[in-house]
């Protein structure tokens, strides 16, 4: 045993040795990994926790399952053990925690050797696949098999579909709402038992992937940013590949254009001739796919807005740039084209442009590159790019405010966030994607994770932007571990009634807690950090 | 007391008498029903029960609570009396046990006195509704205010918004996926607590109509066709008015026409060149909505197919007949509807004819408008007509199965339904309405309830098309109160798993199961038909 090993809640070293023993018997010993050194990847790679504090969301080891059998063997002794599981697809949640447990010492349950795709529908256009297949998995395969279909990638290619499905991921082409897409799941629940949901609960049904949700009440639902059950095949929608595509974008020169441009989108929106999710990048986000800051400002804190100007001007780029892909037969992309050409162009000082593809050219790309292959279909690692921004050890700690889709609301989410982000000496890295009713605004704080008052300061800025954020009524869709609890805190409604609800099921489910405790702010009875108002009944 | 009084069950008289009571001081005297003619509205309309069994879903009272603090007195004075409530919007579940309860006794919750339109959202296109609120309702307050949102109404305009949606039903415009549309509900739960779901479990939240689901688990899904709690106010999706609209209408000469239209749709439907809900109609179907059966035959048992022909020829319809509307700027409609055209007119024997309606226009409809109202986004009552189709006291059985979007498993569902329909004397009176990648099979048997043989025939073939379609991995999407139990028992996947969970959901959300006992075949514990393989652990 080693000085520095850690070891799960209330669990002797002794015990954990005999329960790493059994994982083994079951899942081989190449399966079961307790080495600090093999520990590291599971981590959070862009923790923004003080130095004394680096294992407060390390796990004691990671099991690796090949099969539901073995997730079932693996719940089997962990069950036995008393010990808790951390299901990760893949674990690529990064910006969020990546493959780290909520709480220290908690067994990752990493799913990526199962990573079969299990069937392709060309007609039907779906896809089933297990935990460990990634979006380059299945854009290669679909590539490599000749099938006619594309995927929806998310800004990194390297996760898992399940995976940033159930956290309510997206991308940017008509199937972008990734959770919207999911259609039939087999799920592992902690008691062992593995159920399929919506049509699949028909043993020899024809509707699994072909019809959300089923006869009696849905529960997919409950798998979502969960830890109800462990998802160990998902159905995908994907789109069927168009027979063209226009690449359109437009640039927008004044900072206090976001509310016009905003207010352009919804109607375009809501009336499908923007038909997929369109975003809105900041200067600064789209100057990181192209260029680091150094290229233009070397100072400390935030660049000043003359910086930014320059910075602008020499890229040719807009204080806000919108970008959007249009698909399907050229008569239907150059009619939604025209009108959305017509109603940006209105707005002074826009500049659009627009490139076409037909399906031969899909895989070229525009000049500037960085967010247009997944609006093509393609799976790419360029938004990585980013953490090379402020130069160091880059990390970043994202915060995603719901945005109701008027520009009065963005920019009003946008001025809170730019200002206290400067407050906290960083620059405004963000955007807005989209919907018809809502946008999903992602900030990203970047920082080098080698300096502690970087790191310190973009924890700060995390949890004060989370407070003021909930209390201005703007939720988070989603959060990193360390402001799990404190956003599942905002969803206050009569007592947190919600959440009461779901722990209720929680322990209907799960009662020793054995699943990702803590997930999302729900926690196992005996853990709950909030008063219980109206208790269990 | 009266001798035809029904009790719940396990409840004496004088029980019943005093809770009776209890209800009417918490909700007033005129909100508590019990006398036999108030009653006889709540049984199921188009019972195909025997004479002997009239009685089987008949309630023993009826309750009318006016606000959410009354649904919560009504069910402190149930649980206080141990008795069971079946919730209903408004009660036009018609055709599959309207607003009467599972199990004999249980008593109807009817909500349709809580009526109010919350919110209309013109900009962010929503609606927040209560129960009460009718299609008919939501359309004329739309239309009164000048709000240019649409509804997507179901074929019959007097059903309830939240109870159709939480039925998933379904209507014919892009918005037709009545499930998919909802964004945030409130719900009590047995327990009498309150929850607002999604984004409206943060107090002052900005986004509860705005973005489906929240942070953590999404439990909307578990309120469909469910007994797990009240839906008392939901927010729904609504369409902006288009700037114009195109019905278009094809019809296909040949019965064996279906597999060719429905292969033909598919890739249209995916490729969001027909971007709502399409619908393909039988003759019968058709003609019922003009014209009566008697007019082309009048023998018993099915119509020959030489009538059939007649019937077609004189009426200038097709065997098959497709109804679907085009929505939008005036470009993309025609743009659409040449790739459409081209591609149904490529069938031997179709002839396509469509409208035009601008914005001013919608109110008005083509001449044969049985089914063009709800494509024009206008909630009717033409679709009743079916029940004049064979004469007598007209009453319909409704069978609904999933159908993959192929052509030859439109084909075999329809040739199964056709044959058995006809071995028990009834027309196919039928219809697909498509999805991309799944077709709605709508299924009437028509009948004269006063007809013992033709109902005890209906109830057969009911059960007989449930059985059948269900071997042949085809599940109903929804079912009749008479079919509940036996399209549950058909989620047999590793012994009922799907349905195991959703029962432990029930035990922890309701364990004294007072919220509509057996609802698509959900029982409270120590009533439930199947083994419990697997326990409860």
């Amino acid at each position: 045993m080693n000085a520095k090993q850690v070891l799960p809640p209330d669990c002797s070293a002794a015990r954990f040795a005999r329960a790493l023993d059994d994982f083994a018997s079951v899942l081989g010993e190449g399966a079961v990994l307790s080495a600090p050194s093999d520990l590291a990847a599971y981590r959070d790679p862009y923790s923004p926790l003080p130095n004394e504090d680096p294992g407060a969301f390390a796990p004691s080891a990671v099991l690796l399952p090949a099969s539901v059998a073995q997730v079932q063997d693996a719940l089997r002794v962990a069950s036995a053990a008393r010990l808790a599981l951390w299901p990760v697809s893949i674990g690529r949640n990064l910006g969020y925690g990546g493959a780290a447990p909520r709480q220290r010492g908690t067994l990752v349950l990493d799913l990526r050797r199962m990573n079969r795709i299990l069937e392709v529908n060309p007609a039907l256009a779906y896809a089933l696949v297990e935990p460990g297949v990634s979006y380059f998995d299945l854009h290669a395969h679909l590539r490599r098999e000749g099938i006619a279909l594309w995927i929806d990638p998310p800004a990194v290619g390297w996760g898992s579909v399940i995976g940033n499905t159930l956290e309510r991921g997206f991308g940017v082409t008509p199937y972008g709402d990734h959770a919207a897409m999911q259609c039939g799941m087999e799920v592992v629940l902690a008691s062992g038992e593995i159920v399929r949901t919506g049509m699949g609960a028909l043993s020899g049904g024809t509707a699994w992937q072909l019809h959300r949700d089923g006869y009696g009440p849905g529960i997919d639902g409950l798998f979502m940013q969960s830890n109800l059950g462990i998802v160990t095949k998902m159905g995908i929608w994907l789109m069927p590949a168009p027979e063209t595509v226009l690449l359109c974008q437009a640039s927008f020169a004044r900072e206090s254009d976001l509310e016009t441009v905003v207010d352009t989108l919804r109607p375009l929106r809501l009336a499908e001739v923007v038909h997929g999710p369109a975003v809105i990048e900041s200067a600064v986000r789209w100057a990181a796919g192209v260029s680091a800051r150094s290229d233009w400002y070397d100072g400390a804190g935030p660049m000043p807005a003359t910086a930014l100007q320059a910075m602008i001007r020499k890229l040719d780029i807009g204080w806000w740039n919108l970008r959007f892909g249009l698909y399907g037969p050229a008569a239907l992309v150059q009619a939604r084209w025209r009108i959305a050409r017509k109603a940006f162009g209105a707005i002074p000082g826009a500049r659009l442009r627009a490139w076409p593809y037909d399906a031969a050219g899909v895989a070229s790309a525009p000049p500037d590159s960085a967010g247009a292959l997944g609006l093509l279909g393609v799976p790419g690692l360029s938004a990585m790019r980013m953490l090379a921004w402020c130069g160091g050890d880059g990390a970043h700690l994202d915060i995603s405010p719901l945005c109701p889709a008027t520009g009065a609301d963005a920019m009003r989410q946008y001025l809170l966030v730019r200002d206290r982000a400067a407050a906290h000496g960083f620059d405004y890295y963000g955007g807005f994607t989209a919907a018809p009713r809502c946008l999903h605004h992602i900030f990203a704080a970047i920082f080098d994770r080698a300096d502690p008052q970087q790191r310190s300061q973009a924890r700060a800025l995390a949890h004060r932007l989370a407070g003021e954020l909930g209390a201005a009524g703007y939720g988070l869709y989603r959060a990193h571990l360390d402001l799990m609890d404190r956003v599942a805190a905002q969803q206050d409604f009569n007592g947190h009634a919600m959440l009461r609800l779901v722990e209720r099921v929680k322990d209907a489910l799960d009662p020793t807690g054995m699943l990702a405790p803590g997930k999302q702010g729900i926690w196992p009875r005996g853990r709950r950090p909030r008063a219980q108002g109206g208790g269990d009944n």
